[in-house]
């Protein structure tokens, strides 16, 4: 077999075989396929597309190209989140305690975050103690005991993914729909549990745009997760505006606290609902109606607020700051956002706001980047409040005395005001099941 | 300006402009821009295509990628003569002599032969004495006072083509059309000539199966050609046989003073008078009727086989072997193939018995194969001729002994007999201005 027929193959627009598919997967992984002959494969996949079948063994040669997680032993329990990513998407740290309170089992390796938005695992290192890497069988024994672990991403998960996502980085590969969907079910695969809840960000914070591409795509990783043997769902959300107010790392596990002691009931608050619900359905083999009286039980009795506590605890972190989330340090600065103008806030972008919170430190420009964890941004005014001029807009957080000022310019000029109230968009556009 | 960007922008179907075209060439020729970045654009190159702006820029910027030849001394007399490739394509050894008796002036660098078409250089080295490698002084005194010479390349002509062709080649991105036009055209720009002719093969020795496919390239190469500044005729020429009588290196140079010395009317010398007259009518700016008034009569004088003698003189080759082409070595076996059953023959396979010949020492299969000059296939019988089983086919000429048996196989593999006459096809389908 030669990776010149394959790519030939492929940009005359047939289907490729199984053993194609895994012929190039596992040469390109240990070398013998080199990067122009990969690349050269993407971009006839970007234009040719890929049919279901092809995606399907795809996936599972990228899922089986290194480590895999076994969580056979929690049966039908074991659970996983997957976000496609925003501005503000604290909803890792509510769902996930929140189905482990209903019983489900999550064993959750996240990742740290770069640019516009935010790694889980990042968040939670801003609880002073929170350990982020563990042993495997530590992991497990946790996961089996308490109901829920996240750590840091270790081991060698998927690396024909990341060798391959690199690429396509650099190659102008990466928007393709048949590529996007192996490269996150791959790794949803390899993580090893048998549920799964996709939450698919739609909007100017995210990678999908419009309802109809993040469609397309939550219908294609939803058919492929299910050919592989996974109960799967996926939730398009709104993210034309950051989720929630809280944007930056301990100021997001505020505002996450705040949404399990109930004290909190807003978008965010929402959209975790429907998320944990639609997981817990497929865990406990429920219906929707049922799941979702069951996922605000959890929240307003206090157990999914007492299982967060406990995971907390058992993975070392500091429970005094889950109890008082006062004694969080605070930044050094605090500055005043203002409007110039009165009217209505008629869109915000989102990603632009995301940049604004990593000029005051909240986040990576680079991998090696450190992280002011205290900085960031609380909105007080989002699409469709009406502000007067000199009203607050929102708050800075952030350590560096020069920061504000270019961040507020990044800030305003993500604002678009008008004189009539805008039209509500949905915060849910549709689930896919 | 990053690569990226510009796959992005091809990718998305949009043209490129000068300066992304030309920051392409030079950071592949320098290796800042790497083989799996070039690779991606090529794949979105077929897909998208290009417009004749942008193939006559691309062109441009690989014409100037290294060396270039200047032929400006010779004023409008300059001229060039390129084929596609085909088997028993002997044209170059007959049109070039031809047109500089008539007073072109052709300074020209020909390659060798791989896999089923011969090379001119190895062809002129089957003459004893014959020398290929000439400085570049010697090389244009020559071209001034004989009006042609013929070497092997040399110095650096065209980087970026010849590091894009080897990527192309193993990246499924060879065959598109403005990829092929760019290619060979840069070469032909490089050399540097006023004049060009090109003489694009169809059928089934040749890289364009249907004259449909050969009628694009032409028309490209002409288009883009005269938009670099240059007179340019394109003919297409019937390669569904090979051309003439003999394939195989002193045999073809035997069959092209057959024809200089006006002993062969075959289709050999039809496609050359057309090539020469389509030539000489742009170097010397005349009506193409009277262009072939005059190339008939420089073969018919004997002035175009006197041309041919003084220019293998010139560069050291053995004229006795010119004047008497029976002392050039025979081969040790002479192998008759015979017709196995009554029949006309319907069709000839090309590249096969290219391939066959190949197989008798003839040709390379790999670049630094050794070249047997006296080995090869002489055609008794061609397409439309009928046979009696047991009726000599063609003669073998080898000095391996095992090769002729595997050769018949191949050979008579090659052809398809049949009953009746089959229709004639064109032997030229068209010439492009």
């Amino acid at each position: 077999m030669r990776m010149y027929d394959i790519i030939e193959k492929k940009r005359n627009g047939y289907p490729l075989s199984e053993e194609e598919i895994r012929f190039f997967i596992q040469g390109y992984t240990d070398g013998t396929i080199p990067d122009y002959q990969a690349s050269a494969l993407c971009m006839a996949i970007y234009f040719r597309g890929m049919d279901d079948k092809e995606i399907s063994i795809l996936t599972d040669a990228m899922a089986h190209s290194g480590d895999t997680v076994d969580l056979s032993r929690f049966g039908n329990l074991s659970a996983d989140k997957h976000s496609t990513g925003g501005v503000g998407d604290k909803t890792s740290l509510i769902v996930i305690p929140v189905v482990a309170s209903l019983g489900a089992k999550l064993a959750k390796m996240s990742g740290r975050g770069l640019g516009h938005t935010g790694g889980t695992v990042d968040k939670l290192e801003s609880i002073p103690g929170y350990e982020t890497a563990m042993d495997g069988d530590t992991f497990m024994r946790q996961v089996e005991e308490v109901g829920l672990a996240i750590v840091g991403q270790s081991g060698n998960l998927t690396p024909a993914d990341k060798k391959l996502y690199a690429l396509r980085d650099v190659t102008a590969t990466v928007d393709s729909i048949p590529l996007i969907t192996s490269s996150i079910m791959s790794k949803k695969l390899a993580a090893g549990a048998h549920n799964i809840v996709l939450d698919v960000k739609v909007g100017s914070g995210a990678f999908m745009k419009t309802p109809q591409q993040a469609r397309e795509l939550a219908v294609k990783m939803v058919t492929i997760g299910k050919l592989c043997g996974r109960n799967m769902a996926a939730v398009l959300s709104n993210m034309d505006v950051p989720l929630g107010t809280h944007i930056g790392n301990a100021l997001e596990v505020k505002e996450a606290l705040g949404v399990l002691r109930g004290e909190i009931h807003n978008d965010l608050r929402e959209v975790c609902e429907v998320l944990a619900s639609n997981l817990i359905a497929m865990v406990l083999d429920i219906p929707l109606e049922d799941a979702e009286v069951r996922v605000k039980e959890a929240i307003d009795s206090g157990a999914a607020y007492q299982k967060m506590r406990e995971w907390i605890e058992a993975q070392g972190g500091d429970v005094r700051y889950i109890d008082d989330p006062s004694l969080f340090p605070n930044s050094k600065i605090c500055y005043q956002v203002l409007s110039p103008r009165d009217g209505y806030i008629e869109a915000m972008d989102a990603e632009a706001i995301g940049l604004a919170s990593v000029m005051l430190g909240a986040g990576r420009e680079r991998k090696e980047d450190p992280i002011d964890y205290a900085a960031g941004i609380v909105l007080c005014k989002k699409v469709g409040d009406y502000v007067r001029g000199g009203e607050r807009l929102c708050l800075f957080y952030t350590d560096r005395e020069n920061a504000p000022d270019s961040a507020e310019k990044k800030y305003l000029s993500a604002l678009t005001f008008g004189d009539e109230k805008p039209l509500e968009k949905p915060l849910i556009y549709e689930v896919i099941h």
